[in-house]
Formats: structure tokens, C-alpha cells, sequence
């Protein structure tokens, strides 16, 4: 099976090259042939994998996709939430052009390529019920949510069309991301695990209170090669899922972080809560998940399990 | 203020023409100075009226539409669902690029202009539960309704960002359209009405308990008027609303039409369904349409009146 993946060299995209190179295989199908495509490949590419580097609008890199015809897409490249709000431009072009110039390049009604495609809880909105379900109304509180939601849609007129075989997984926060300057508003809750795992202080931005939909980066590469392999044929035809999660107060990371860590951690952290980043990050209500976990999809287990998971592989103790 | 209309030579666009030649306002506000866009301006023109004319994704067009800086758009101009289908990149020109493009054009954080978004009952899908309610996933049958729920996110969105004032209304079948091919595959409702009207015989394709939503094209009219004007700063910030519907069998509408132009009429309806027309056209259950007949919008009020304004202005007896 030939395997593209977007964004490879990014933070989910590297975690998935990593956990297919081990595995070798989607499902019951080898991998004959893995194709990486991002702005820069820096990380080591597995042997004999082809390296696509460049814009993916670019026709460039889009004419390597198409001679490589892959069968199986992880399209994961994206301008994070908070860059595409400020650069409306450079957003639109990534997300929804490069994204649908895609979808379209791969369309193929003989052999429908399988696509991935990550999407994301900021298409559910900041005025949330009680519990998120299925029915739930989509309110994209930013731009990059809408262009997620808009690429969501066409994705699935594709597969009702019998072009595309597609599923859009909607990444809730995945932990724990480098610490460095990434563009993401929502890097608070990686920062804080690094913080508490290495016993530096830190100001959270969001109240003890809040509450977020956690998944660590294995559990998420994890559910991107099962939301591959998934049978969807009876599945809703919008095709779009939010990945199982743990559903977590700030609280509740903190006091995991203290049972494995230490004590001392809860002393650490001082609260300065920024009603924006509160409204927009920190007020996730329970999320009904069961059509997901229907279809094996599933969350990292426990919170002991996430914060392990999710500082465990790159920095290790 | 100067108003816009796309698709001004339209079925839609040229009964909203008239409307407005008859008003001279929208709301309390004085017409100043309209433009009507469309491939080709067929139509009597009203006096003083500029004339945009060629493709709407065309640069041209798009200047002369920047350098008039309206204050109110009615974006009308699409290609129907039938030929949208068959056309895919054609569809995606108009129906999605094109419209975006507008979109990007017009916006203005200082004075967004006030955008009404012909959008379509096409949106909703066939797999309808007993009522369709404001949270009702939409999962669009067509590559046409796909396209017009990515244009309501993407208005939606220009409209949190404070740069337009977007207001979707899902058109539901409007009546009666010119006796002409049209590409739409819903033109069966219109054609059942001109030959009842006229006393000929009719082929229906779909059966007489298939349900639609109707509304006349006269009503449809009002209703953009009245959309330009309401007031939405308490509204959904999806602003997409549904036009408020008469919900009837084509058996009703039959009826309707035996009673004001006589009893022979139920003779001349021979019935033929096709079972995708059934299931796309004909199977409309009851719509919850109250959010948007708190904004003032309104349907026909009755059977008689809707089949009386739908073949009254235009082909009088």
C-alpha cells in the first residue's frame, strides 16, 4: 500500500511516521511504499521513504502526489488556529485551497484513495450544551475552524460522489508538544505538562477550573492508523468524528502530574486566566464519543496514562 | 445605499428586481443606486440601474463590483444543483471560488456591508428525521448543497470577524418558474403548477404523497428584502436560517389547483416516480421554522395564495 502523509515532519505527522515505521503495516495491509511531504523534512526519514518537500499548494509537490498516486492519505498539514486568525490569507491558501486542490488530485472513481483527514474540535464553537454530541450545531469560534469544518463537508461530498474514501477525525488537544513556539493558543496545556514533569513553576493562562479534551500524540497517531483501517461503510455520511477523549480539568492534570512527579508540583503552578483562552479552550463540556469508540477509536485510557504517554516517548526521565 | 444583486437576470434575481424598482428601499433605507450583475442582463433594466456584466469570478466583474463599494449584496448568482453535479468545476467556479472571492472583496471591518446569501434547502440531506429542527445535521446530498453549507461557514465567519454582515437563507422550492430547461432538477414543481394552470396533461415524477417545501417566488422576494433588514446582533452566529415553508403532498397542491381552476384538473396528473427525485424533492418532513419567523420572515400564508402569487405575476389569465 502507498502511503502519503501531509505534515510529516510536523509534531502529530513525525509521531505517526515513527508508529508506522514500527508497525510496518494499516490494518492488515503492508506498506510497500511511504511518501513524506512538508514545507522542510529535517527529521530522518525511514529508509526507502520518499521525501516531498515544498508548499503542498505548490504545483511542484502536487504533481509529485499525483505520480506517486498514493492509496492511502494522512493529510495533516495545516496553519495552526492562531496563525491562520492573523494571517486570513496564508490560512485560506493552506487549508482550504491547497486542502480541495488536493481532495480533487486524488479523486479517482475506479480506486477511491482512503484520506485521513485531520480535522479538529475547533469546529465545535465556544457556546457548548451541556454534553457535545453528534447533533451539536458547529459554531467555529476561528477561522481555521471553519476552513476545517468547510474541507470537512467537501470531504465527504467526495466520498458520497465515490472519489474519495474519506474520514475527518477531529484532533481534540494533543500533548505534550515541543516547547517552542508553534503558533497554537491552545500550547498552554503541553507547556504545563513539561513544566510540572521537569519541576518549574508556571503560570497557567487558564483557571484550575477549566476543563479540556485531552489526547497524548501516541494514542493520536494510535487512532489515525485505526481511523484508516475503520469499516465506514455504514457509518454517518458526514464522515467527520471527534477522536475519543479524556475529558480533564486543569485540576485534575495538575494533581496526576503531582501523584507521578511529585508532591511539590501543586505548589507550581500560579493561575492568571485569560477569559478568551478560558472561553475558547477551557470550557469543554463532556463529549459524547460513543458513535467513535464505535467504530475503535479511543481515548489514552486514564489521566496517570495520558501524561505518561504524552512526556513519555521523546523525554524519557 | 447602494444595494447589488447577483444573478440579477435570474428567475430569484429578477423578481427581487422588480420588488425593489416597486419599494425603492430596503428596510427604512432608500435605494441610492442599484447594480445588477449576471452572465447577461437580458432583462429591462431599471432606469439609472448599473449593469455588471460577465462571469461573477471574473476580474472584471469583480473590480467593477470593488470599485462600487454596495452596501448590501443579494448573492444570488449560482449553477443549479443538476448542473453543478455533472459539472463539477464549473460548480466549484461559481457556486464556491467565485463566491468567496466576493466575499474576500467585500469585506470591511469599518462598514461591513450586509450580505443576504441565497443558500438552499439542498443543505438539509435525504435521511431527514420526523422534523427538521435548527440542529438537524446537514449532510448535503449534491455537490451544490456541499458547496452552499461551506459558503454559509465561510459568511458566517467573515461575519464574527466583524468584516461583513452575512445573513444565509436556505431557499426551499420556489414557484413557478419559467416553462424552460433550467438544469434544475426540481423544476417539476413549477411545471406541474403552468400545466394545471393551462389544463394540459402532466407526468409527475414523483408520487402524490411526496412532500416538498414551496414557497412562491413573489414570497421568496420578500423575504430577501426582509432578510437584508432584520435585526441578527442577538442571532445564531451561524446566521444561516431556513425561509419559513408551506409543507404540502403534492396531492395538495393538486387539489389547490382543481379548486381555483377547475375539477378536471385532478384528471390530468398521471404519475411516473422516479425514486431519486422521491428521495431528494419528495420527502421533506415537517421544518421547525420558528427562529426564522421570529426574524420576521415569512411563507405564502396558504395553498391558494402560494399557487395564485406562484403563476400570477407574470402569466395572468
Amino acid at each position: 500500500m502507498r502511503v502519503l502523509i501531509t505534515g510529516a515532519d510536523g509534531f502529530i505527522g513525525s509521531g505517526l511516521v515513527e508508529l508506522l515505521r514500527a508497525r510496518g503495516r494499516v490494518g492488515e495491509a503492508p506498506v510497500s511504499t511511504l511518501a513524506l511531504a512538508d514545507r522542510r523534512l529535517a527529521q530522518d526519514v525511514p529508509a526507502g521513504a520518499l521525501r516531498f518537500e515544498g508548499d503542498l499548494g505548490s504545483a511542484a509537490v502536487l504533481q509529485r502526489i499525483a505520480d506517486f498516486r498514493p492509496e492511502l492519505v494522512f493529510h495533516l498539514a495545516a496553519v495552526p488556529g492562531g496563525a491562520a486568525e492573523s494571517d486570513y490569507a496564508l490560512g485560506r491558501r493552506m487549508n482550504l485551497d491547497a486542502t480541495l486542490e488536493m481532495f480533487e488530485l486524488l479523486a479517482d472513481s475506479d480506486r477511491p484513495p482512503t484520506v485521513v483527514y485531520a480535522s479538529s474540535i475547533a469546529v465545535y464553537g465556544t457556546s457548548l450544551p451541556e454534553v457535545v454530541r453528534p447533533d451539536t450545531p458547529l459554531r467555529p469560534p476561528l477561522t481555521y475552524g471553519a476552513h476545517k469544518l468547510a474541507c470537512e463537508i467537501l470531504l465527504a461530498d467526495f466520498s458520497r460522489r465515490g472519489l474519495l474514501d474519506g474520514r475527518s477525525v477531529r484532533l481534540p488537544g494533543i500533548v505534550a508538544r515541543p516547547r517552542e513556539p508553534s503558533g497554537l493558543a491552545s500550547a498552554f496545556m503541553s507547556d504545563l505538562l513539561h513544566a510540572l514533569r521537569v519541576g518549574e513553576r508556571f503560570t497557567c493562562p487558564v483557571s484550575p477550573q477549566a476543563t479540556s479534551w485531552w489526547m497524548s500524540a501516541p494514542c493520536c497517531a494510535e487512532n489515525l492508523l485505526l481511523a484508516a483501517a475503520m469499516d465506514v461503510s455504514r457509518a454517518d455520511p458526514g464522515r467527520a468524528w471527534p477522536l475519543p477523549v479524556l475529558h480533564l480539568s486543569i485540576a485534575q492534570v495538575i494533581e496526576t502530574c503531582a501523584m507521578l512527579y511529585g508532591d511539590d508540583r501543586r505548589q507550581l503552578v500560579t493561575f492568571e486566566p485569560n477569559a478568551k483562552l478560558e472561553a475558547v479552550f477551557g470550557s469543554y463540556p463532556p463529549l459524547d464519543d460513543s458513535a467513535s469508540r464505535d467504530l475503535g477509536l479511543h481515548d489514552d485510557g486514564s489521566p496517570d496514562d495520558l501524561v505518561r504517554r504524552a512526556l513519555g516517548a521523546r523525554d524519557t526521565l
